[in-house]
């Protein structure tokens, strides 16, 4: 296997916190997306849609998308389990995933996306050139902090987001809120419980 | 089980058609999305996200999210496997799936959303008002063309979009480009291997 990371970059980082997290030794490389590695001809004839996390498997197959890659290392690498042990605890996890991925880190990137000097003309992750859109800036902003309230309030009494112990949930959670810094939106002093969880 | 769907919806006839697919009976609940039953008191304590599909387990868990349900009854009824039935085979079909949601279904809803008048003040899925961005329109368009190409090319000499069985990747498209016709976006002339798939 060969993880195709990008240090600075949100959506890699889920992935190398899962294989942290799994314990195992997967290389790994460096694509560098501020001179636009992830564009080149080469990359493209690995991923198509020029996004990292990417993962290319012995026989050459590269997956993208995040939950995809940590599907597959889930199943080689069971022990811990990060998508939970059976149908309930799976789905829970599924379900949190899915909420913080629309309802924080949608938002989160979108209001950066559209507002980041460096991302004119590529408001939109992968290839193609979309113009930035300067209402997204502030809505995403709003819903990045409902999003906080809403998880605050859902982390009231429980150690983790989704069942008894940390998940893929969690760390999705994780690197949503660090990515609030970009949009200058640290965790709001009224949000006790995000704030009492330790970020790394 | 309890499943909670809206005969005209997109998103929950996702559910419905794995649920046909399954060949299992599973007791159904019309939630009136236009009407705005959606919003009660009483289905927000079922499901805080107001959305539909949603599955209400016998022990009163009620799962969102349409990755997390199908999680669940793919677990509860593995035959036949629509997500796959091996590592490698689960996530090729997780990352078409996640592909076809934020490249096509995304895009499509988001063009119909911040344009239809019955979606004024709700141009974002849940309980919260956000404003229509009339911009989205023709970007969320722009998007859904892209994205029928792409699959349409990806279509070239397979029959199903992700392995070889249909699978969950194939019923996002399938949703997805049915819902084209909401925003007057029929499958164009170009894509030739789109137009060959039967519809339904």
């Amino acid at each position: 296997m060969l993880f195709y990371d990008c240090q600075p970059a949100p959506s890699p980082r889920r992935v190398r916190i899962f294989i942290a997290e799994k314990g195992v030794d997967i290389p790994v490389q460096q694509i560098d997306l501020r001179s636009g590695e992830h564009l080149t001809e080469e990359f493209k004839a690995k991923n198509p849609d020029c996004t990292v996390p990417a993962l290319e498997l012995d026989d050459g197959t590269v997956l993208s998308e995040t939950i995809a890659i940590c599907s597959y290392l889930e199943d080689t690498y069971p022990e811990p389990p990060l998508i939970g042990h059976d149908a309930a605890s799976r789905a829970n996890v599924l379900m949190w995933n899915a909420r913080i991925e629309q309802q924080g880190l949608a938002a989160v990137a979108e209001s950066f996306r559209n507002h980041a000097k460096g991302f004119k003309g590529r408001a939109v992750t992968g290839p193609q050139g979309y113009d930035q859109i300067p209402e997204l800036v502030p809505r995403g902003r709003a819903r990045t902090e409902q999003f906080m309230a809403m998880l605050d309030q859902h982390l009231k009494g429980r150690a983790f987001i989704a069942g008894d112990r940390f998940s893929m949930a969690d760390i999705t959670a994780l690197i949503t809120i660090d990515m609030g810094a970009w949009i200058k939106l640290p965790i709001p002093e009224s949000c006790a419980e995000l704030r009492l969880k330790p970020t790394e």
